[in-house]
């Protein structure tokens, strides 16, 4: 490498459209340009280069927050001619021996650049400050939990005027039919997609398929079980996701259920006492996992099925439904402006002694804060909210 | 390398949850399985074996279209141990020796696989057999097509309806307010939420907006001015996209826009007129290219701003709105059974001579067939269709 390259490049490629397989957040996030096709950002002594095709170069130019807009087909002669991709004749013009990527880069691409640069793979966050969330995204995520809390509501008013006949649970405007999740689910995804909001994958998962924490769930309602509701709605015009579960019966369950409830309310409600900046994500997620092994509710994630506390504890929100941190089996230290959720469950699918078939989760999304946390959402778990007679 | 790892194996990872960061097409389209955190897929001689975390297995089991499910966590032990992935312990053990990877697989994990496989990256399609569609594939994109034309029908029935006043457009629904491109982008995309579909981004740009081909449009709609409409929604329930634009106009527009229009029509019907199983798509581009070139209609891709016919024809639709075949600069021969959209447009920021500014694109999704092709959307492109009086 000679002394004319000694600059170091970051870099990303990908689109930033939802609909993209190519979807990068992080180049979301740092360059504030909706575009449907991959494009490259490049990132040298800090300035910010946008690299697009000529389709797009007049709206980087007004739309892009970024220093510079090149247009990619002004490298495509030269690199046509040396045999290699543009981006690299327009690193090395700039100056540019080595490169640091996000680890998710295309293997083709990385391996491509590694002939001419080398080559760093950053192995955490690309941009870990995108982890403290900055007030205009608090507010966007604040906004996507109240509509979620207002959908919880409209769910709560169906369910209190529903009636229980046998197992399943009626209403009205379904008329004969039990109550089903995809009822529900549409219920909950319309009303959030009016407001603005894309809830896909809505999960409405009853009984035993409240066991499994990634069932969407389906079929009939049933009465007197739990009803998992996990609703993770993104804006559509700014891309920010919300996260809140909370788990409802209608009629009274029985004594071993309520007390699979109650633990798992208390679970949260402990480990949101000590989500505060300087803790670290480990020690409350082993707190939650011991205080319910301390209360009988064992956890084995080697067994068929598996059952317990399955699953991590939270997990950042932004541009990604699950991004940094991570609440869970790793270190992490939690500050102030990172937005988590906290969401201890239990899931059983095979009744165990005294603890009942079925799954309770109960999820908020937090925003960490010096001397503790501000929860985004308002809705109750109390058990006088969650059971409608 | 020793004998006992002889085996070749095909490398997928990623999601196939619409709001992920990882999504794959390639995964769902070869497992069928909704899963929001990234799995790997690895086939070994035709046996396909998805590798899933305690969370999914259970699911995975039920629902993945595969032969075998495996739980990752069976190898975390010894991946802990020697301090590697557990995939690497996993390709082992089934006596792999060398890999196939699609390009776009992490370069994280493509540098970890490479240092104990030969890996091989896949240039073209990891599956090429996607680009034929299935039956019930093309069944999916037709559904989408009758609902997009459906929400075509209704904005021509809101322009039909309006007033013009000056330069701009009324209508009793939006009251004194001239009608905007967010007014109709709102009634498409909920119109087509409503039938099951997702529209994100759905263009809507008029005047010197439409002469930006990925500009969604913002502001009032102008009277006798092209009002580009460029309709991509997505199922809900299976992930097939359609992709439709129509050029509208609310009152009669000039000679020289109706020209501009009636060249992009003659230039697109003449392209489906070209395109059928055995054909080059770039010949058929080149064509569209030339034909507007000779009627006057020359594009600059270096020129500030670009102008002309600046972009490819066309593109495979299928799990991915932008798939292959790319209809454009490079050679790709039509095979029966491929969706592809036919997309000419002309696109002018500035008048030039008798060309007027703006933008004019029309777009057909199309199977194609032996004998030529069948158009999924039954909307005309005629003039006494388009401009409403």
């Amino acid at each position: 490498m000679n002394s004319d390259r000694n600059k170091k490049a970051r870099i990303l490629c990908g689109s930033t459209d939802l609909g993209s397989s190519a979807f990068c957040a992080d180049l979301l996030w740092c360059s504030a340009f909706k575009v449907p096709d991959p494009v490259t950002l490049v990132e040298i002594d800090d300035t910010r280069i946008l690299l697009t095709s000529s389709l797009e170069v007049a709206r980087a130019q007004k739309e892009a927050k970024v220093d510079e807009v090149v247009l990619i087909e002004e490298y495509a002669q030269r690199a046509r001619e040396e045999g290699v991709n543009p981006l690299i004749i327009f690193l090395r013009e700039r100056g540019v021996g080595s490169v640091m990527v996000p680890g998710s880069l295309g293997y083709d691409l990385g391996g491509k650049l590694s002939k001419h640069f080398s080559v760093n793979v950053c192995i955490e966050q690309f941009y870990p400050e995108r982890t403290i969330k900055k007030e205009f995204e608090i507010a966007e995520i604040a906004k996507a939990q109240v509509a979620v809390d207002h959908a919880l509501d409209e769910v709560r008013t169906i369910l209190s005027d529903a009636h229980i006949n046998g197992d399943y649970i009626f209403h009205r405007t379904f008329g004969d039919t039990p109550i089903t999740s995809e009822h529900i689910r549409d219920g909950i995804e319309h009303a959030l997609y009016k407001e603005g909001y894309l809830a896909l994958d809505t999960i409405v998962a009853c009984g035993v398929q409240a066991a499994d924490p990634h069932m969407r769930g389906d079929g009939p309602l049933y009465a007197r079980q739990p009803i998992v509701l996990d609703i993770f709605p993104r804006s559509r015009s700014s891309l920010y996701f919300t996260d809140c579960t909370r788990t409802f019966f209608k009629g009274e369950p029985s004594g071993e259920m309520i007390a699979l409830y109650e633990n798992v309310r208390e679970a949260q409600e402990g480990a949101l006492e000590k989500i505060r900046a300087g803790v670290d994500g480990f020690d409350v997620y082993t707190w939650v996992r011991e205080n319910f092994d301390k209360k009988g509710y064992s956890t084995n994630t080697q067994a068929h099925p598996v059952h317990g506390f399955i699953h991590g504890l939270g997990h950042g929100v932004g541009l990604e439904i699950h991004e940094a941190p991570r609440l869970g089996a790793c270190h992490a230290i939690l500050q102030e402006g990172m937005v988590v959720t906290v969401e201890p469950g239990l899931y059983y699918p095979q009744a165990q002694g005294s603890i009942p078939a079925g799954g309770v989760r109960i999820e908020d999304t937090v925003v960490v804060t010096k001397e503790g946390n501000k929860n985004l959402s308002s809705f109750s778990k109390d058990l006088r909210s969650i059971i409608m007679q």
